[in-house]
């Protein structure tokens, strides 16, 4: 079983097929039917994007070469702009974004503290996998919600420019082969904060019924691997 | 008589009316009249366009509430729009934006240091005063480029969030009366460098004949003068 906290690596991919899966008659929910306060999720996800849009600034900033500042701050752009529309969704909903944004903003900035990175790769493979993975966690979330969850869903799931800071950690592993284990390592120590930080998001009763939700984190993990499959890591 | 780097106070407003101006036949030309290379001009604004945008996005970081957080994210996007229309506007003519944007990186870097301030105020002002002077002035002299001049003369002149700026810097000198004395100096010794920085990319003929862009020194040290009024501090 793959829980919010324990390990999880080979056999993220095919847990369905574990005989105690297939074997317990476990009451199983798909997120989309766990139906999320819209103001919750749609401010934690605007937060997130926040933090994410920070980070991308600050790789943008440190940047050693000009291509990569100027693919970085386009990156930003794009998540800016998916912050932009969540924070105009809270307000055609009558909600304060900032008031919204506030209750979530202690643990969020420790979970990007968290992530930071030692140097400049480390913070492009967080940006990229936990972002990844919140992305992916709050567009299944959002869908729930039940006026307009799928045009939340689908902000959060936009581009975030995924590909350059790919192009820019392929790069950095070309020219310096050590810097795979050392990020291999750090993909994998990333992963427990930021299903901490999706786990937070669900509702109570959903929080505590890991095995309801088994299914979700099973997809999420899958997903991991793919990112990290897409830097050449095992995940 | 109005000089790159001699003092520039009370009479910046109206130097026309001094007597030496007014009985010296001075060939003048309008900033419109010279002939900038695009290349140039352009790149120049798209890489200040990014300082700015990466000196918001640090006050964005810093920012004390989520208020001026959001206010100062929304005012990087627009800069950063700003920075990605003129990098489009190089790819356009067959310039790479990475390549022509280089060769000003070390001087632009150097004056986004020297602007930085000593807090978080300071570089609110910062960001307010010297991005407006320089939007003032490469967006002149822009509209001179022959070939879609004025189209990249707008985009500079474009909305760079300013009003929130404006904001965020009254509110914290109603709350700390001694910051707008600081402020008004640091207003004043930004004026320098942000010349300097404007006189750079003025063809070399136009750079050393100072006489022949007075009177765009003169606009410039009026809008600015502008600004510091809407702080409601004197120039």
């Amino acid at each position: 079983m793959i829980s919010w906290l324990g390990r999880h690596g080979s056999g993220a991919e095919s847990p369905r097929s574990r005989k105690r899966t297939a074997s317990l008659p476990v009451e199983r929910v798909s997120i989309e039917a766990i139906r999320p306060e819209p103001r919750a999720v749609i401010a934690q996800a605007a937060y997130l994007q926040l933090g994410a849009f920070e980070a991308l600034s600050r790789a943008a900033g440190a940047a050693p070469d000009l291509h990569a500042k100027a693919a970085l701050s386009a990156a930003a752009g794009l998540v800016l702009a998916k912050h932009r529309a969540l924070f105009a969704e809270l307000e055609r909903r009558g909600v304060s974004p900032a008031d919204a944004m506030a209750e979530y903003r202690p643990g969020i900035d420790a979970f990007y503290e968290l992530v930071a990175g030692a140097d400049w790769y480390e913070a492009l493979a967080s940006i990229y996998l936990t972002s990844g993975l919140l992305d992916d966690f709050f567009s299944r979330l959002a869908a729930g919600i039940e006026d307009g969850g799928a045009k939340v869903s689908a902000v959060i799931a936009g581009d975030s420019g995924t590909d350059a800071i790919v192009a820019l950690l392929a790069a950095g592993m070309e020219a310096d082969p050590k810097l795979a284990s050392r990020l291999a390592v750090w993909g994998r120590r990333l992963v427990g904060d930021t299903l901490l930080v999706a786990r937070s998001a669900l509702p109570p009763t959903e929080r505590t019924a890991e095995h309801r939700i088994e299914p979700v984190l099973t997809e999420l993990m899958a997903e991991h691997t793919r990112r990290m499959d897409r830097l050449g890591l095992t995940a």
